[in-house]
């Protein structure tokens, strides 16, 4: 965890040294003092170079130990070679935060690595915070900071970015100034040899100048940390992302970029969803939503109203709201009609309401007025065409006042883009998000009304799974000793009892008559199978006999399957035959696994057996812990959850019952970090109870 | 079929009369003649008006009597009560084709759908050629025609637009001036009385304006010729069109509009893809598609070149290429050596070519250049990030003489907007279209490389089935004779044999020694069934047995089951008992099944039995008439294709057997338009034979 001083010290410097700046203009250490100068920093400045006397008009200091001691923030823009001496004379004079501009560390290969964990090491002994190596630097408007080589100064707004490539950073700080788009924090973050992804949510999330937070990321290394940031941020404003490399291509392009090891996609849109973290595909889905979350409330229901001056792009928004969360609101009778008090007789009152070509900004105001008063509708689009007679500026104008008044979030969507660009500008000025398309702007507010959600689901439950942890652990690591990394078969059951699995009940019957005595208990039909530690196979011997119906027919079986055994396996001990009962009516097969996740830790995995897990690809995953709600959301989300549900009049499965047998997944994969994997497979439920009828554990063994 | 000399007076009008021209500034008639003027119009241009006497420093004739005969065009923007009028003073001086811009027709119920009957029936006699009514107008570039009261004048180009909404029309307009988009035609369709989708296909086809064409549609009423027109259009040039109101809410918003009904989204999915129509889902994808069509050549392969100057947007576009159909090209030795001649040591050579932050233009041109050369490279795209260093004007005219040479496909990212927004002009001045962000730009290359594809896959092939149609047509009147209008049962097997389709070999036997012999002759096991036209539910009277071996058992079967049955059904007739061919092992069920929308006709669908189609929805579909690859490709499109294929050594299905058997279906579709679905379900497959084991028929009875 960085020092909260040193990283305030970061963010607001009262005093900034450029380690490297230059006089010659072009150069790096010449663009980050510039920028300083340029952003209007109140601070003081120090250009350190040795030769230079003055730079930008300001004096030059020769020496790093010339500096005055407890200098808030060095930015260091020299060779390679100079940079570990560098960082070792800011430490020794106390500075509280750097950044390292220059690359040719970690991402160059193992020369780079080393000298790159050796600043590590420095930053850790002395608690300096530090942003870099191989990065573009920092931005903070609210104070005048640009310690950065961008070039633009951005404007000061309420959305904050990080990424881990700077070339994104300059582009999209390119992108911004023609968009107009103001940024609290701005920041490169380059290796990530210290400061990354949650070190910004954490600090972003109290930051009072930022509500919408925007990432890039390649990977991320620290999984935890990074999960519970993102959790405690989200709860508090939105954070939305863009996570590449995800493909097989990209992430090859990313290892050779960044020397980062992506993990699977999978595992990321877990730890994204479950954190809350809005993910995004693209540069410009991330701007739109960061400008609609930044400027309008949140709508608290899923009910979009359409106000429109054309058909045809009225039908083009109903057609995107129907594919997404949000429904078209039904208004009321009462709307309704007082639409029509106002509204020519060929407009259409029904939602999308449109008020025909010829409508003016007055009858837009009326319109959006009276829609936004029905209780029904969470949030309204408007929709103009720029036709001929329509009022551009003082339609804008007319929303803009209302939006004020409603409550309710108000979005825009002018159509096209010079008769409109004046009107544009003057939404967006007032906070209301204007698209030149409808598809964007529902895909806005249908993010906003799903993050919504999120934030007001009831907090998560995390009950303890009870069980005897010895118990497993025995098995556990009685396995480690004899470098066996499989569990299976008896073993593996005796890990299923240690946490209390419902198992298929099964008895171990010494003579045939035990076995009867034990199939009475059990209850017919049942199944007998050969015990024998030294036969693994036990079908090549016979060693398996299903749907006894009676005392006679496991008499019979018993004696057949062990003589059998006994006449193939000469050397074999035959304890006896173990009495299992057989699979109830109408069960389904499901498997409950999970696999760790170098970053991410355990992520569980929930489908159907047979063909839907292989063929279909039909999984659910979810990273542990899981809250009972995750369990219930785990066995839901797969497209054949109709199948458990049950068809035509049969009854579902004991959801419940699963859902208990996943969390202690769940738990069993916290309590073990050497179980690298582990399956339950099949899971038989049917309406009345679930059973692990069997289970598979891999461990990861300490030599390997 | 619209008179072609008709439709070339409609888009290259000599002579052109505006109807209701108006000298007030702000009135659509005045509008009209204003642009025609300034979009310099070489023509005659005739402003009608009963009392004005100039216009615009135009004579005005009062009335159409005065117009000259055999006129071009005539726009009419009247009252709607002299629409029908003008039209036929029009007719009468023997004008060749009209547009009515007049609202308040078809769309707005009864009283305006029976007059724009009239209005059809008049061009039906005359041979008129018209656009709209409810339209904003035409625009040809080529020839100086802005026959619209669109505000602003889009320059030439080589894209043609046509849409069913004119607001649609109105803000790409607005739109496309701004981009600095051209057009060669542009369409207001309107309600389509008479010139609707199809025609303008066929027209732009033809149109060496034209080099790609955009459409919007709501709905398509003529689906044989829609489909016909795209069919020949698509192997010429691209068409890319939007369709809304696929969805209910879309569909509800639609018909209000316009009162169009708009079929099943699948159905317009089948017809786009069958007929070579790129299908995008907004407006924006809609052009960037329209700029990559219309500047650059067909990439030939898969293959994606990237090279860029930072590492961040090399991996975005590496993932965007990895989820699409493109791959990313595997670059030559030859080609990465030739790379390592004059890039840094730190550059990245492999896919995507990373030249490093400070690349200037010569680097950028040399590395192009080299990846062009690669025979396995099929498209480059270049991305850009506004480095301080980098040379953003020199990189574009390098790119630009590159891309000439080169004979591929060349696309260019410059990521951001203000520092790149000279370059980008640049750029796509030159025909090399550039994207702010590199997933657009992907997205465009896919479709270009799926179009090629398109183009150049084989003729279709459409064999005629062989079949007794006489025999199929006699059940077929017979049902029809009795208003009955299910085929079921023997009826419906009587038509599986008229198509000589494969079914269970079936035997009747009147007596148990038939049976016997019709077993040994089929082979066991076999299945008895009662034979009665008087017992429908076999079942109910325990008229079915499975699953005989013997010739002790189908003895005893047939006396239980024909003793049984005159048991409870005194009255029937029992015929003896039908002895059939058991379900082979291995056997896989699947339903073919059509249904015939109205639009496009019979619409055929693929699945597998059970829970596939049911709740998985699994199907796949295509129109009729199917060819021999379209048979091919149903069978394949759908996700449980890996079950007909086989698992774990299972050997696959008789893939041709089963292509034969949808054949026949398609064939059966149109052989009888009466009959309204048809359902082959199940059919039994292995990897012998397929064979129909049921059927279904429903007729549409004539009095429906």
């Amino acid at each position: 965890m960085i020092d909260k001083e040193h990283l305030h010290a970061f963010f607001y410097p009262e005093t900034v040294a450029v380690i490297g700046a230059s006089a010659t203009p072009g150069k790096v250490g010449h663009t980050i003092v510039a920028n300083m100068i340029g952003a209007g920093y109140k601070g003081k400045l120090y250009p350190v170079n040795p030769k230079a006397s003055e730079i930008e008009g300001l004096p030059v200091v020769n020496d790093i130990a010339g500096l005055p001691p407890g200098l808030d923030l060095g930015v260091i823009s020299v060779p390679r070679q100079f940079v570990l001496p560098s960082m070792e004379a800011l430490a020794e004079r106390g500075t509280k935060a750097a950044i390292i501009i220059t690359a040719g560390f970690k991402e160059v290969g193992r020369e780079g690595y080393e000298l790159e964990r050796e600043i590590i090491e420095l930053c850790e002994r002395t608690g300096m915070a530090l942003l870099g190596p191989n990065c573009l630097g920092m931005i903070n408007t609210a104070v005048g900071v640009n310690a950065s080589f961008a070039t633009g100064q951005p404007k000061p707004g309420s959305i904050a970015f990080f990424s881990q490539s700077g070339a994104l950073c300059v582009a999209i700080l390119d992108w911004a100034l023609g968009e107009n788009i103001g940024f609290s924090k701005f920041v490169s973050l380059g290796n990530k040899a210290v400061l990354d992804e949650a070190d910004m949510l954490d600090y972003l999330n109290r930051d009072r100048d930022t509500s919408v937070i925007l990432g890039y990321v390649e990977n991320v290394e620290h999984g935890d940390a990074f999960l519970e940031a993102a959790r405690r941020t989200c709860l508090n404003k939105p954070v939305i992302m863009i996570k590449s490399g995800t493909t097989a291509a990209g992430a090859k392009a990313a290892s050779s970029h960044t020397g980062a090891i992506a993990g699977s996609d999978q595992t990321y849109t877990a730890a994204f969803h479950q954190s809350g973290v809005i993910r995004v595909g693209d540069v410009a889905t991330l701007f739109n939503l960061a400008q609609a979350f930044s400027s309008q409330p949140l709508p608290k229901g899923p009910n979009l109203a359409v106000v429109t001056n054309s058909g045809g792009p009225g039908i083009l928004t109903a057609d995107t709201a129907d594919r997404s969360s949000l429904t078209m609101a039904a208004l009321s009778q009462r709307t309704i009609q007082r639409l029509q008090d106002f509204l020519p007789s060929y407009a259409a009152f029904y939602n999308p309401v449109d008020i025909i070509g010829d409508a003016d900004a007055t009858r837009y105001r009326k319109a959006v007025d009276v829609v936004a008063d029905d209780p029904m509708v969470h949030a309204i689009l408007v929709l103009l065409t720029p036709t001929a007679t329509v009022q551009i500026e003082e339609t804008a104008e007319a929303l803009i006042h209302t939006a004020r008044r409603s409550g309710k979030p108000v979005f825009a969507c002018f159509m096209g883009k010079t008769r409109v660009a004046k009107a544009r500008d003057m939404l967006m000025e007032a906070g209301i998000p204007c698209y030149a398309f409808p598809e964007a702007a529902v895909r806005s507010i249908e993010a906003m009304y799903k993050y919504y959600i999120w934030k007001h689901r009831p907090e998560s439950e995390y009950a303890p799974v009870e069980r005897d942890l010895e118990q497993a652990a025995k098995v556990i690591r009685e396995h480690e000793r004899r470098s066996q990394p499989e569990i299976v078969e008896f073993e593996a059951q005796q890990v299923l009892r240690a946490y209390h699995l419902p198992t298929p009940a099964t008895t171990l019957a010494r003579s045939s008559d035990e076995a009867v005595a034990a199939a009475e208990e059990i209850g017919y039909p049942v199944v007998l199978k050969i015990a024998s530690p030294d036969i693994s196979h036990k079908s090549d011997v016979g060693g398996v006999k299903v749907n006894l119906q009676d005392a006679g027919e496991v008499m019979a079986a018993f004696k057949d399957i062990t003589a059998r055994a006994q006449r193939m396996r000469r050397e074999a001990y035959i304890a006896g035959c173990l009495v299992q009962e057989m699979a109830p009516a109408g069960v389904k097969e499901v498997i409950i696994g999970f696999k760790r996740d170098d970053q991410f830790g355990p992520m569980l995995m929930f489908g159907l057996g047979g063909i839907y897990v292989e063929i279909m690809k039909d999984i659910a995953f979810k990273l542990a812990p899981l809250s009972r709600r995750d369990a219930f959301e785990i066995v839901r989300e797969i497209r054949s959850y109709m199948l458990l549900k049950g068809l035509k009049g049969e009854p579902p499965v004991n959801f419940a019952a699963l859902e208990d047998i996943i969390l202690t997944m769940s738990q069993l994969a916290l309590d073990f970090p050497q179980v690298l994997e582990a399956e339950f497979n099949p899971v038989l439920v049917n309406n009345e109870r679930a059973i692990v009828a069997d289970v598979r554990m891999t461990l990861r063994l300490k030599d390997q």
